[in-house]
């Protein structure tokens, strides 16, 4: 509900130019996110259309090609790299383990395709600086789908115009169990250091909270500390089945963050500041309910006005548009890698200072 | 609202054995919160009667005696250290600067006097175990508030007995505006290191999601990591007129916390385990609405009864009705001293992390 009067609605699709068209897009790594959330997405979509699919396994490939009707082609990664169908897509989605983004980004950007990859960018730092200049000739975006959701840029619109003051300190956790709601196999990439990169929480779940308040505070990180441990038998090779971390803002914010693999599904991101506070709940979990509400000095609370689901469609498909938009329009592509390459130098200090016990700087 | 059947209402009162009795108790050190929260708690209480005032000011001692019509007499703390009045009370609440509390500690043993200390205890570690050998031959109470709180004694019992699963992650946040709030002067003991301690923020408002989370856990820190600064002029002499920090527990959950002298006045406590999430929010703010939910892995979420404010009062009257119950009935004390030194342990950690960049282990 909101009140009458009350500038607080959420609202639809600040960013949209585009009247119609459509961006072809080669969906690379058919994982349970690409098949649950990412092709559905795009059926949902006003620009997007997934017309090529591309798997390790040709048998999957050719699976998903039968159960989804815009699809032509079937690829192997072999296949895509080498140039197949080069005809029949505009851009790629790459949601494979993260150190697989660099080569089918460079091969996409070589096939002259606009890329729409995963996050965090890459697995390391240095592989995250080879993607970004493998791919500088095409337009790039990394998929943070929080960026795209109506309620996240409604709330970092209030604090733009001082709804709760200047902020001051930011709350975010991420948690869900990993085991049960991503695979059962503890041999998942998300668990393998060469593929995952520098862990398995921080890196897939703690950069949500991270980059959502980069987003909403529109700051960059300049100091960080964090503990992290893992217990069970399947995280044995990561450092972070559980983790916490403290990142200083370059506005002087800071934030207090946990991520867990072992934990209850859930999310939020509170923003407390001199005059008030947001709260985003739950949040992070893709299509689920979410409620944004901003508590007042007077001690009042207003919720914020979703549109989840009916007007918008969910993150996903947001976020599908939103990069068909830019690359079909004339406006520039944002969250671009030069701003995924902050997160991967915050995240590579994260596990550092939990490494080594120490406040870490970010460069 | 609890759902019919569900054993999640708040309980009245578990730790009470007195029938009757009454505990005559010295206010000692008379600033805002003894005037405005102590002794309107102890005249809403069974069991404590507020018979002595102590104040620097023998006038403002006079005008507080002359305001409450239990009190007999009003001293000095000159006076009081001599031992006037001593047969008029039976037991001291010192709500003094961090720093006089150990003379006032010490003197309220010597009269063999009962007492509940303000926390934190003391200002730095070694006053913290002066007063505790001071006092070991009379009844110490520190003076943890939350720890008496029903809904918070409930989210404890919650925690022991499995309904989020095995407790993860811990968020917690307490923020208001110092100079707005407790008082304008920027000369304000708070904010004197001599009087105050390690610093303003952490040791004043940071303690009630740490020592909260360790009451509910059932826990004990091992290990800090912080960041803290000061901006405003008022806070020059501190370095933490913004604060976070991470603490592991000796179970293996990590809490991150914020905390801020500048910031809208606010305060939640959030566990989140591996299958549930409970969260006390606005809380640590003493006389507020106050509201526990239990997120359950269903989806659904459950408010639990609070009872505050009608059946049990607020947090102050708890607090002092649990000390006269212990006091004077049988059952040992707590939270004691060796519980506040654990604390002093661990906030002298924080700044020292903050300070010297590094995580910090608690011996």
């Amino acid at each position: 509900m909101t009140d009458d009067g009350c500038p607080y609605e959420s609202r639809a699709r600040d960013w949209e130019t585009l009247d119609s068209g459509t961006l072809r897009i080669a969906m690379v790594g058919l994982g349970w996110w690409t098949r649950a959330q990412a092709i559905p997405a795009v059926e949902r979509s006003n620009f997007c259309e997934t017309t090529v699919v591309v798997s390790s396994s040709a048998e999957t490939a050719a699976a998903v090609e039968k159960q989804t009707d815009s699809v032509e082609t079937a690829l192997t990664y072999e296949a895509f790299v080498d140039g197949e169908a080069i005809e029949s897509y505009d851009a790629v989605y790459i949601c494979t383990p993260n150190a697989r983004h660099l080569p089918y980004a460079s091969a996409a950007a070589d096939h002259g395709k606009a890329i729409l990859c995963e996050k965090p960018i890459e697995a390391t730092t240095e592989r995250a600086d080879q993607l970004i200049r493998a791919t500088e000739d095409v337009p790039l975006m990394v998929a943070y789908r929080m960026q795209t959701d109506p309620q996240v840029r409604r709330m970092r619109e209030l604090i733009a115009t001082g709804a709760i003051g200047d902020p001051v300190g930011v709350h975010g956790h991420m948690g869900q169990q990993l085991l049960d709601v991503v695979s059962t196999d503890p041999d998942q990439w998300r668990l393998a250091p060469e593929l995952a990169g520098y862990g398995a929480t921080v890196m897939d779940l703690g950069i949500y909270p991270l980059n959502t308040a980069r987003f909403v505070l529109d700051a960059d990180p300049v100091s960080v500390t964090a503990q992290m441990h893992s217990v069970d038998q399947a995280f044995c090779d990561v450092p972070d089945q559980h983790a916490t971390f403290t990142v200083k803002f370059d506005d002087g914010t800071y934030a207090a963050c946990t991520a867990s693999q072992h934990a209850h599904r859930s999310g939020h991101l509170r923003i407390v500041g001199t005059s008030g506070e947001l709260v985003l709940e739950s949040t992070f979990l893709g299509q689920s309910s979410q409620q944004l509400t901003v508590y007042r000095p007077d001690g009042r609370s207003l919720d914020i006005n979703d549109g989840r689901g009916d007007v918008f469609g969910d993150e996903m498909t947001e976020e599908f548009d939103y990069f068909a938009d830019r690359v079909l329009g004339e406006n520039p592509i944002y969250p671009n890698g030069e701003h995924a390459r902050t997160d991967m130098q915050t995240l590579s200090a994260i596990y550092t200072a939990a490494k080594d016990g120490v406040e870490v700087s970010i460069m």
